[in-house]
């Protein structure tokens, strides 16, 4: 095929403060990017509208016409039926039960495949030389702690199809509530949104605590640096923190390597930048939490390679797959 | 093929405190079957052999000359290797890394299949009609907490082909030790043997529990339905026990759901006698558990048709399917 005709496809990454749009070519390469806030309290209509139409003008900003779009990929934090691409349920963007695909269409007639986010990411990071060919595992640390299993070169989506939620397994019983309804969910304790939760908890029992300093003193203001950044220049409490979330995580991860046994585990979402400080522990935590693990051995972990471009990457890249 | 020329298979299936022999013909039909006790402390080259000597019996109890055996098929409560047939790790025998095919083969020269004794009964199970097309998870409750899922007509075996170990995902952090080592796994909660302790101790806490009679004011006597019997009298102590150890179950189950979604739940063990009484709380707690239950619907929670047989019949379909 010539340059001429070459095909480009446009990856949109829903998430729960920003979306991320890109355009993409054939072999994955990002040739344009723009994120903006997804405004997720305004109608589900008007954020896909503006979904669709940014989208349109970044074609036209990457230099191409319209027509050299083979399909647009979406990834949304949801439990999505992949058979129709019907929005089931996204917690964190209260949406549920909505027809993503033809609301986009109503803004720009093309082909459009939506799958999970996480779900996306795993597809574009599994296409790293370091895991082709295995089955991988890739946890995203976000709003939400989100997952996507490759198994066989394919997205692992359960027994009916609607997928696989490593976020909302129950990880405490009597846990506190999760933004899903249920109590005690991996997402309640091991995404970044929690560990801003148990951070804002220890600066209020601990008014010494440096991470008051990294944040400015405006509570508003913790991220999922703060503790780590805090607990890096040796502050006790901000250690606590980083020492109780990573259990929080190795366990959750433990639990997905006793079940699914994956041969390779991709760390996603903005804490991966944290490196060897955060997947050195949870390394060591989850192999002592692992059925048999002496014996059956755990998979290595290792940071994500698209950083937090691999959900607009593996959205496009659905078109690939489809087509 | 001709009646005489009619191939027989032998199943195996060995529980933590006895095994069970069976001799099956190609659809699944037992015609001979005999239990004796594991007598796990004994070497594992003399449990073997006695195994080997026992079916062989069996074959001659049957009717038939050794050599109408097309193989013999073991389920154990263990990781095993698929590949191999290497029996990795079964915590409630204490056995570990050994080659119970050749084992098994220095007594008996037939070809040996080893599998997980929850894959085989799940294996045994999916071939009921209600079963039949669809992706079902088996869950055993015994010595431990056992699981098969049937995935496309296949053996769910992980991405690194050593299993699915339902039983040991960490379902209370910090909980009690299980007898593979780790802390707090759905073993050691939610298994008959946990159940037993449970009742155990709440009969010490409660001289006046009706459980002290139907065991027979012995504690060595408690089984796992010594709870159930009192409860359904009326016991307040007894119902405690099984509300407690429902909600233990519910929540392994529905972890197991929200990752896995299969299309059907078969109940197996001992305690799927319960029937309704076991089942319905079961069933609703877990819904309320499962990742948005409301939309994507909690499937359905039925017996083992096969009962204890289910163990027997899919160790010995194991030569079938691989044949």
């Amino acid at each position: 095929m010539g340059e001429r005709n070459k095909r480009y496809f446009v990856g949109i990454d829903v998430g729960g403060t920003h979306f991320a749009i890109g355009v993409v070519d054939g072999e994955g390469k990002l040739l344009a990017k723009h994120t903006m806030p997804t405004g997720a309290g305004r109608p589900f209509g008007v954020i896909v509208k503006e979904m669709a139409d940014t989208a349109k003008r970044l074609v036209v900003r990457a230099g191409l016409a319209e027509s050299r779009i083979g399909s647009v990929g979406i990834g949304v934090p949801s439990t999505i039926d992949s058979k129709t691409g019907h929005l089931i349920f996204a917690n964190n963007l209260d949406w549920r039960d909505l027809d993503l695909i033809g609301e986009f269409r109503k803004s720009w007639d093309v082909p459009v495949y939506v799958e999970n986010d996480a779900d996306c990411a795993a597809l574009a990071e599994s296409m790293d030389d370091a895991a082709k060919g295995k089955n991988t595992l890739l946890i995203t640390f976000g709003t939400g702690f989100g997952g996507g299993l490759i198994m066989n070169g394919k997205i692992f989506k359960g027994g009916d199809n609607s997928g696989f939620e490593p976020g909302h397994f129950v990880l405490f019983h009597k846990g506190i509530q999760c933004t899903c309804g249920n109590y005690g969910c991996v997402e309640a304790y091991a995404s970044v949104s929690a560990l801003v939760r148990q951070t804002k908890e220890k600066m209020q029992a601990c008014p010494d605590s440096l991470m008051w300093k990294e944040c400015g003193a405006d509570p508003e203001k913790v991220n999922g640096r703060t503790a780590f950044d805090a607990a890096k220049k040796g502050d006790a409490a901000a250690k606590e923190v980083v020492d109780a979330y990573i259990v929080y995580a190795a366990l959750s991860i433990a639990n997905l390597v006793t079940l699914f046994r994956p041969e390779l585990i991709i760390i996603g979402g903005g804490l991966s930048a944290e490196g060897d400080y955060l997947i050195k522990p949870l390394y060591e935590t989850a192999k002592s939490r692992i059925y048999a693990g002496e014996l059956l051995g755990m998979p290595p972990i290792v940071p994500a390679r698209l950083g937090n471009d691999a959900g607009i990457i593996g959205a496009a890249l659905l078109g690939t797959v489809h087509i």
